[in-house]
């Protein structure tokens, strides 16, 4: 349901009082400038009960990276459905999420090396709430045991996990290494919850599988190691959205997930297989500025979809209503849209556009656009650019 | 210099008035978290210099995009060294702009769809400075006159320029199609200033040179046909950060040039032989939290560099201090690092990273934090997010 310009003109000129309910509705939808980033609620809610039914199933906990969503409000929702805390990337969006979500249990899953304001902002949090941090050396150890003052009277509780890589090869020690620092940690006072990988290879074409096997093997044999060395270890926590699928009870050591992007979905995760166009929740909406021939340019570039433009993918994003579009070039402003033999769309056209890499675009706006049947709410990217 | 980790504690725990000016700068700069984007001031002025210098030895007028810097403070500076106005992509930028740096005169160079509030916006904006607008279509030259209310007694003035494809293949009409425009211009009350385009195939290995010689026969030859028509075109306005060097005076039909991203630099820049390491302006600060050999991961990933990974960059960006060095990888708050024979930093070391596109990166942030020779301020990044 639309308006035609003149009677948007109009009903947007009259007082919001001489309006019925739908008519308001729809002229706020219809007068907010594009581009902005819409939430499909419905989706999101479907999006968010499938993983919580995964995770039951398979036998985990689910500990969902705020990272995606960087919102206090889908936060909220996910504890609701029953994730046993938060995994964030940064002290940042922890002390947002306890202080915005009412969070009590993070992981911040990141070798944090907690020096200068960070060690004090570090402790701070640990008194607020059960913080558990990532670690890989046993340098960023002893930075993290002085930062909360482990071993002495006054120390802020704080429980780490050993990074393990599983293939990614980004941070994380072998397994084989993983005993060495968690014996150190346990040395300096501070609590060892367990291990912990993230299979990031499963993002590249035919992966998901094979990373999520990966992931078994390495942290199998670095729990193996904790134990045989006398470290009890609880926590075997793994999972990313592409993987997660091929985390099964039968096969696995796991006792938690955290993937983030399920929550939303994007043009990613669709080309890889893991999420289907009707479950992507989320899209920036963008208006034909500009066309010719087989191309349409809409009003939405790298500053509110993000750059990312891995290997594997057709484009830099997707059209969610034109799926054989291609999305062959985007600056700052712009995204060029190649339709093939699709109909190009008129100029004016709102078209919904499903970005390469949710979080990057997120962390890029202010407020999402939450719609759902038949209301329209904004809510907070409270953590947004919270790098540090 | 720097100060060993106890000291540093001692002294950031030590009531600021017990400090000496250089102990409490150096205090400051050793407690921000990592990672923050750094601007070095001297190499900033020294870019503005020399685009000033090489806009006045060409005889063209030099209107500075705003987008790469977002920053009111910048943009001041852009306008004392004699720009005469701004460029910006975004009405939002433009009203920042006119509000935070009292610039009087503006060009956004985007194919504006004014309808809804941004017609509301655009029309309050008009009366407030100068205002040019880019159009490439008809029916976008009726909707920006329907928002002025141009013809009318109380119209708010609003000149447009007609955007020309010059090859890159973005938005913009050929040449041929721009007495078209702006007759449909003129016929509907509104001022036409004259023609533009972005060369923007300038971004790719090799092609500067050829931009800039495409750049000139486009707009050459829409404006010889709209002087046919008997239609002034009294500007013609080109060039960006890449291309522009080879403007000159003597080939060129150019009245204005509107580079960006100059002020700074950025891997691009550097990769495409357009600036030297030594003149880039703007790096993120990182630390290195993990390593092993030859490899090194720091705390800057797409969330503060940005995911721009154009097909001739040698990676995700470049680290300043080590040019050497290969970003091989980035994720959200990781940059996977190769050292190939350079020795790999110690774990908390800070390395300054140059992004690839620094206007992806800025916009990332809220501050930028500037360094002068002897002291530090920072900037608000005022117009960062401002997307409609």
């Amino acid at each position: 349901l639309a308006l035609s310009e003149p009677e948007l003109s109009r009903l947007s000129h009259q007082g919001e009082a001489l309006l019925t309910r739908s008519e308001s509705l729809l002229v706020s939808q219809m007068m907010r400038d594009t581009p902005f980033l819409v939430v499909d609620r419905q989706r999101l809610e479907r999006n968010l009960c499938a993983m919580h039914e995964h995770a039951t199933t398979i036998g985990v906990s689910l500990r969902p990276h705020a990272k995606t969503h960087k919102s206090p409000d889908i936060a909220r929702l996910q504890l609701q459905h029953g994730a046993v805390g938060l995994t964030v990337a940064t002290v940042g969006e922890a002390e947002c999420m306890v202080e915005l979500a009412a969070c009590t249990d993070l992981f911040i899953a990141f070798p944090l090396w907690a020096v200068g304001l960070r060690a004090q902002r570090l402790c701070a949090l640990a008194r607020k709430a059960r913080l558990r941090v990532g670690v890989d050396s046993v340098d960023a150890v002893q930075r993290l045991a002085a930062a909360v003052g482990a071993g002495g009277a006054d120390a802020a509780p704080l429980a780490v996990a050993v990074e393990i890589d599983c293939g990614h090869h980004r941070s994380g020690v072998p397994p084989e290494r993983a005993a060495e620092i968690a014996s150190a940690a346990i040395a300096l006072g501070l609590v060892v919850d367990g291990v912990f990988t993230f299979p990031g290879h499963s993002y590249a074409a035919g992966m998901r599988e094979r990373a999520a096997a990966d992931e078994v093997v390495a942290l199998k044999t670095a729990r193996d190691l904790l134990v045989a060395a006398g470290i009890p270890c609880p926590v075997v926590s793994g999972g990313s959205t592409p993987s997660v699928a091929f985390v099964s009870s039968s096969s696995s050591v796991l006792t938690e997930i955290r993937p983030g992007v399920f929550c939303f979905g994007d043009a990613q995760q669709f080309e890889l297989g893991s999420i289907a166009a009707s479950d992507i929740a989320l899209t920036a909406h963008a208006t034909v500025v500009s066309r010719r021939d087989g191309v349409a340019i809409v009003d939405a570039g790298s500053k509110i979809l993000g750059a990312d433009r891995p290997a594997y993918a057709s484009g830099f994003g997707r059209v969610l209503d034109c799926l054989e579009a291609r999305i062959v070039a985007l600056s700052e402003h712009h995204a060029t849209i190649h339709f093939g033999s699709a109909e190009v769309p008129a100029l004016g056209s709102v078209l919904r556009i499903v970005p390469n890499h949710v979080c990057n675009a997120v962390n890029l706006v202010d407020e999402l656009v939450v719609r759902g049947a038949a209301d329209e709410s904004v809510w907070r990217v409270a953590a947004r650019g919270k790098n540090v």
